[in-house]
């Protein structure tokens, strides 16, 4: 997104410098993951987002240099421990810090960068900080929340297509909300457009963790870059897959039960398989639909914020930008 | 300490709340192991201590609940994740949280509280928040700093007393003192108070901690309630060991050594010949002397605070209750 070159250069400056610190500070045991995790990169959706939260309402977005650190540093603090929790080999194509290092280090760099982002926000000012570590607190939790429940579905037999909106939500979205409302929070906006824009972060988040599935599925070999159907073939629970539970007759929830439970099957047969299964049932339109609800009621959130008119466009066109893929 | 039951029983009924709170939340794979380890007690210095450091000034001590409730859950948090890296099988003689429920758990459970203990402190007076959130957000850093130089004696062939004496002021003495200055903070008691409160508190915490290693090779074995010389069982590098080491000959050097490395000596006799070469070098004398050079201070401090005078001499015998320990 050319449009937010200037923003994304003031949020680049900000990273390098919070990461040289963490590079250069002891022990170096539990820095150095932290700097290595930073440094793997990542699009930087979400300080990114704080910054636009902030300059929405035409306020110099540097005052929310501390809160998009402090969210890239929660972002980064989940990922670290989430991968222990997967036991996750790669992270962005590069070693899991568990990996690289070992469990002991990757629990305690984490835990530490979790106290940073903490200490990162108390550098706002002071006004806003009441307000900041309210949400900032209510939405690490949530995250956390998340977490639990997505690993909790993993041995509960039966979850609702509900459950699962719910999961993605405390898991993914509720972060993307908090991104922008702490930088209209830092614009001094009124509560009201800090509702809107939490919102439209929210249903975004969403909209955008259910085409993650879909793409899963249904994307282009070689434009998605991994596997297509890894979902599927590690019988991880999904809106399709969920919907399809919902919506199948005896004789389908049978078939999907012996494709999930089989092993003997090819990864390749199994992925054909519940596809067709996906086809038949039209669980893709579904998803779709649904997606399309969510970006629907983000941009309803959107259309009510009172903020500079060119660049609440811009905002959009950068969300559907995310949401527009190969589906 | 019959003189603090006031402020005891205020601290009891929140940490009551609190529990009764994380015990009702959802989802319990997540609360449940913070209800837990809040509910096996221990002597909960740290909150009663925040407590004391706002009623020394003669403020409500209720204003500081929400601080005191934050440096207990913090408190808690690093007991579920310190036992994962230790892998101890039991805290306060009841199953460890990974131990009970799982390692997964017990990192996201211990994640969630340390976000809660946050939480938490949003509830405080709204222009106390931004110097609680500065002090608690450093002093969790340096916990977790302490925890990491924990782990690298382990594997670091040569630690120094100066070494030690850093480790254990983060790993254990900051929170002490922090406890005390986010008392005094939401009295608003002057910066030179919260810092002669700070020093108190943490050279107590400095003190109290080489008397545990002393009490562990020296205390009454009945008494003690634990296995006397486990510190030396386990190499641990305590004060007395490493002063050990920076005193001895070349004979005792190589005694020593020989001790710490050979498995086939039972544990006995590995204990009294250990405390034999203690003996001959008087450690133990050096470290109670260290002790009382670090509780010194904490009374200079103390004498210095101004506050109400009977309050401090309460605050006074309470430390050296805590100190005043069979060695």
């Amino acid at each position: 997104m050319q449009e937010y070159s200037n923003l994304f250069q003031l949020l680049q400056k900000a990273l390098h410098e919070e990461q040289t610190s963490l590079h250069n500070a002891e022990p170096k045991e539990m820095y150095e993951p932290m700097a290595y995790i930073i440094g793997l990169g990542g699009k930087r959706v979400r300080p990114l987002l704080t910054l636009v939260g902030c300059d929405l309402f035409d306020v110099n977005p540097e005052i929310a240099i501390p809160s998009a650190m402090a969210v890239e540093l929660f972002h980064n603090f989940s990922l670290i421990h989430d991968d222990i929790l997967d036991n996750a080999p790669l992270r962005r194509g590069n070693t899991t810090v568990h990996e690289k290092w070992n469990h002991n280090i990757a629990l305690l760099s984490g835990d530490g960068m979790m106290v940073k982002g903490f200490q990162v926000l108390a550098k706002s000012k002071p006004e806003h900080i009441h307000a900041l570590l309210n949400l900032y607190s209510k939405t690490g939790i949530e995250v956390c929340e998340g977490q639990q429940y997505d690993m909790n579905f993993e041995t509960q037999s039966k979850v609702s297509v509900h459950e699962y909106i719910d999961m993605i939500t405390y898991k993914t979205a509720v972060l993307l909300g908090c991104s922008l409302q702490m930088g209209a929070i830092c614009a001094d906006a009124s509560i009201t457009n800090q509702n809107h824009l939490y919102e439209f972060g929210k249903h975004v988040g969403i909209a955008f963790q259910i085409l993650d599935d879909v793409l899963d599925v249904y994307a282009d070999d070689e434009k998605f870059g991994k596997q297509v159907g890894g979902d599927i073939i590690s019988n991880k629970k999904t809106f399709m897959l969920l919907d399809a539970f919902e919506l199948a007759n005896s004789m389908q929830t049978e078939q999907l039960t012996y494709l999930l439970s089989n092993k003997e099957i090819t990864n390749e047969e199994k992925v054909k398989k519940v596809t067709a299964i996906y086809n038949a049932l039209g669980v893709k339109e579904l998803a779709l639909a649904e997606a399309n609800n969510h970006t629907d009621i983000a941009l309803k959130h959107l259309s009510e914020l009172d903020a500079n008119a060119s660049k609440k466009e811009l905002l959009k066109a950068f969300a559907l930008h995310l949401l527009n893929r190969d589906n």
